[in-house]
């Protein structure tokens, strides 16, 4: 038997014996086809926001990260709720047309037809080099207008114990601190709309104090870097970093922590800060513990003793639940059987997807109800980074449907 | 420096000092736009079907594996050329309408529309479980069909040394061999279409001795469980297992060992096997050198005396160079600089994509020629498992092109 991940404290209400997603039992929101589905419970998504707004400064801007979850209607829901969206390409900008919100993208990769369409839509870009700055200035000259530009900098320390760490070491992201100074003048001098800065230590941290101590390093390197400048910065976009449970023993980032710490680091700035919009970017840590995969068991097949429960769906819809994606350990999601969802565990089974492929390991020996052909499995944390981070096209299977839930 | 895969020996021309694909530059491959794309070379596939035919034994059919690649002009190049197709969903059976070839299924997750797809089209299904056999059955009946089945043997053991085992311990993928008896029984006395056998001890092996082994292993079982059964099978797929040479060091299997081992094995067969259909089914093998996903550089980007050559590609398209598609270690697939392919490599750098994630690493300290923003690199061994296998969807950046070339 191995562990099985945490599952999030907002599903545990059943209805008839099975899991129930928004007031429905999470059976009846499947079609009568093959076809597996996500469904991203909205109350989650506010639940989550209203504990930002409650733990962190007042003065701290919410801005949504559409890389984790580009589902349209997340994407309205969203809308009303955050102070701007992050886009990580044009393809991002044009999924977001008609929702008036502040706008930045960010990304290592952006071509001339990237910026090309930020600077025509007004987007703040965040550069993460001096061929891009150059680049963007040569569009914004073509299209005669004048670009909003932020710099992101390589911050030289990273997010400790991040699943991801994106600094603090040589990086394809943003500028090396040294020589951000010199890029900020230049693109003054150039005519740009020169915003601030975007920092990004680092994410999928549960530390609270390793979230604590790389914004206090971030701020440290703003004032830094502002006093060489003599610029203020119009805003300054932290990061993200915030990580949600997934794995067996893992704990929920205490929020409260890191905002107590970033209010104290607020009211050390100087007065002339008083105008700078702080602002942190946040999309796994709002939108994945809303999402669950579901998923039904097309067969029992028992062999040399150990059971496999075969499913409709796989990684091609839900890739880092089979460990492929990032992971160096694979480590089982949270997973239950959502039909028998207040049944007790009383056999162990592996749950596999419906690929012709070893690698299509949806959860390794876990503790399940006895689980029949027709069951609902339901594979939780899959708000962020779920479907469309996921091969759809491998295989030829069908594609899985999407809901926003009450 | 990290060391570089090999590039597969069929691309060696150059023209104007660039990698020469199908007679053309690579550069000339692209479209003007910021998409990357991949070219299929049609004469590397026909270099490997007439490797097949002259090393093999005569009497051994070649099916092609569609999940590899089922790109649509690849699969008419190949259905004149190859004996039969193998499908892995209902989707991939709509891939190859209008191809008149034989046709099998395998998978462990085969719904009933999956079934009842593969009875209408007379796809010979190779069954999972007892379970899928009654389904089978079942769906066959309400359309009044009889279905044509075939076992999925999983066989008491693995293709050693192989990049995926799937046979030898507990596993998902077909009826553990000592229940197979009884279910070949049990299918002809319901009057199915019984045909035969399929095994699938792994793939992607480089080792001749250990296929050798296996496709002795898999023919004995066969023999005994015939034995068994008193039933002659009028097929037996043998699986496919070959490898291609990726990473640093691999070296190419030797077909010819594989061929004359197994010429010895058929005859050894006793003469009730004469009519049996032998088959391997190969998908990687046949078209993973073929491929070659060309992208461009938009940016270099040098970080703490490291420099990072930014495309417009990343893994998105091709996950597994990315190293996050069951590789336990990260290796560098072989990846060259297209644009000055005849060139000196004089420089060190990472290739990257232009994915916002420190995952998008497609190549890792590669010695490189002096590489410029707007040259194009070429990643082989791209021909399978590549745009298809890969999250199309992340990011929302643009889709690859695809071509099969001269």
């Amino acid at each position: 038997m191995k562990a099985n991940g945490p599952i999030p404290p907002f599903f545990e209400s059943t209805r008839d014996g099975q899991l129930c997603i928004g007031g429905k039992a999470a059976g009846d929101w499947m079609g009568e086809g093959d076809a597996p589905m996500f469904a991203y419970a909205r109350p989650v998504i506010e639940e989550k926001i209203a504990q930002f707004r409650a733990d962190m400064p007042e003065r701290l801007r919410l801005h949504y990260a559409v890389k984790a979850n580009p589902y349209r209607p997340l994407l309205d829901f969203m809308a009303s709720r955050v102070d701007g969206f992050d886009l990580a390409s044009r393809g991002e900008l044009s999924r977001v047309e008609g929702i008036d919100l502040p706008l930045s993208m960010a990304g290592p990769g952006k071509s001339d037809a990237d910026l090309h369409a930020a600077i025509l839509a007004g987007v703040t870009i965040h550069l993460e080099s001096e061929g891009e700055a150059d680049r963007a200035l040569a569009v914004a000259e073509q299209v005669g207008m004048t670009p909003k530009l932020a710099v992101r900098v390589n911050p030289p320390f990273a997010l400790k114990g991040a699943g991801m760490k994106m600094g603090g070491l040589s990086s394809q992201f943003g500028v090396d601190a040294e020589r951000v100074p010199a890029l900020v003048t230049s693109l003054i001098e150039r005519g740009a709309d020169w915003q601030g800065y975007h920092l990004y230590a680092g994410s999928q941290s549960l530390s609270a104090d390793a979230i604590v101590e790389s914004q206090r390093e971030s701020l440290k390197l703003v004032v830094e870097i502002t006093n060489a400048t003599g610029e203020m910065p119009s805003e300054v976009n932290l990061g993200g970093g915030f990580g949600i449970p997934y794995f067996p023993g893992d704990e929920p980032l205490d929020t409260k922590v890191v905002g107590e710490a970033l209010e104290n680091e607020f009211n050390t700035l100087s007065d002339d800060f008083a105008k700078t919009r702080l602002m942190l970017e946040l999309g796994r840590w709002l939108v994945g513990e809303a999402g669950v995969y579901l998923t039904r068991v097309i067969d029992r097949n028992v062999s040399h003793g150990r059971t496999y429960l075969v499913t409709d769906g796989g990684l091609q819809h839900m890739l880092a639940a089979s460990g492929n994606f990032g992971q160096l350990l694979r480590r089982n999601y949270p997973v239950a059987n959502a039909t028998r969802f207040a049944a007790e565990a009383t056999e162990e089974a592996s749950v596999v997807g419906r690929l012709c492929t070893p690698l299509d390991l949806l959860a390794d020996e876990i503790m399940l109800p006895k689980t029949e052909v027709g069951d609902v499995i339901a594979i939780f944390c899959a708000g962020a980074y779920g479907l469309t981070a996921s091969p759809n096209g491998f295989l030829s299977q069908p594609m899985a449907g999407e809901a926003l839930t009450d």
